[in-house]
């Protein structure tokens, strides 16, 4: 049996300002980081160990994976950043607030920007200086794979591939994993792990900052999954992020 | 021409305490903290920029790179950690202070175990809880390779084979590489790079914390090589290095 444990990054402060961000490389608050620094007591104090640890392109779940790391006194583990975990990239939402976006569009448009598992919202020009092209970090790979604007169901097209070809074989070969990423790519990742209904995923709420383990199989099929910490604190979590696209909110 | 920095981690609480440290895993003073942002916000001033980095799996050197990447805006470049840039291993003396082992042994015996080219201290014993093979981060090695004692020949012979098999390749990739390391380490790869001889490497004296730029020819030979940042702070920093293993300091 293995144990895959699944980090949202901690609260940033797009996420505090209700903005959408993507793969805008916004830093985490001083909740953020405090939400990283319990996470990764709550970890060690269950026992929980890595070996190696995957994470995004984005500070806020790289700084989110330091923090941890450094509570668990586990610094020297190797970390592999990919932007196949980054958030869904948000198009030309990315820098509005979600609450003025839903007084402006209703509540519906912006519910389905976020939550349509195939729509997208408008994309980025190709000139514009927010698009990735232009963003030093993406400068090794193929411009046809950068995305301007994703659906959800984008965001899985290349999670899934780098789960494939990199994560799994590490946790088949015995690797404790740990993964410090984003709400979207995470449910991306969630989606295919448990074969997760399009029409559900897009539903499924991840606090920030709070252990999500995954027991799998050997055959990498997830057996059961929980999170770690106190279950109120959870529940009131997952709601707030329900509420964010929420113009009154 | 390439251009390859290496960074001495900044100062540590046993730096401060005057003890040897080796492969003991101490962590930075906010002293060395704030010598390890001031060597990242001097690299972005004199616009310097990192595609890939390696560095220890001590936290004094991973936190120094982990502070250095931040100030530059680079936290997602990936990062090699090897055990084969930690600091020489000092065997028995790990934990003792530099000044009371000197007043007791006498300077020029200490100024023997720390700077003779092929004499090591008394090796750790094989049960001693300090011994690397207890430690989990070693856990993966042949523990033929792990040492219990090293004098500078020893770290060298360790640290050139990687520079071969990791750094070097990268360089003459095209990368832009940062290395964050250790007094003796970083000796041992500029003996390398510099033919420098037994007798003359344990007298270089790199100073915590200031960024020390190799330029190298397509063969990866060194064409000159020079520390950023203020010359009397360097020097007044090479000065203390030098004076930490006098009975009297």
């Amino acid at each position: 049996m293995h144990k895959l444990v699944l980090m949202r990054h901690g609260e940033s402060q797009w996420n505090l300002e209700n903005r959408f961000t993507g793969w805008t490389d916004v830093d985490l608050t001083e909740t953020g980081r405090a939400q990283a620094a319990q996470a990764g007591r709550l970890l060690k104090q269950e026992g929980y160990d890595f070996d190696l640890a995957f994470t995004s392109v984005l500070k806020r779940a790289i700084r989110t994976l330091w923090i941890t790391l450094d509570e668990l006194d586990r610094m020297y583990i190797p970390v592999e950043p990919s932007w196949r975990l980054n958030e869904r990239h948000y198009g030309a939402l990315q820098g509005l607030n979600k609450a003025e976006t839903a007084a402006r569009y209703g509540d519906e448009q912006v519910l389905i920007w976020r939550r349509a598992y195939a729509i997208a919202p408008n994309p980025l020009e190709l000139d514009d200086p927010r698009h990735p092209r232009f963003d030093q970090r993406y400068a090794g790979l193929d411009p046809a794979v950068l995305p301007a604007t994703e659906c959800l169901k984008d965001t899985v097209e290349r999670v899934v591939p780098y789960w494939d070809s990199a994560i799994a074989p590490a946790i088949r070969s015995g690797k404790r994993v740990l993964i410090a990423a984003h709400g979207n790519s995470l449910r991306a990742l969630i989606r295919h792990l448990d074969n997760v209904s399009d029409e559900e995923i897009v539903n499924l709420n991840i606090p920030t900052g709070q252990p999500l383990v995954y027991e799998l199989d050997d055959a990498l099929r997830p057996i059961r999954h929980y999170y770690l910490g106190d279950p109120d604190e959870i529940a009131a979590a997952m709601a707030a992020v329900a509420a964010q696209g929420k113009a009154k909110s």
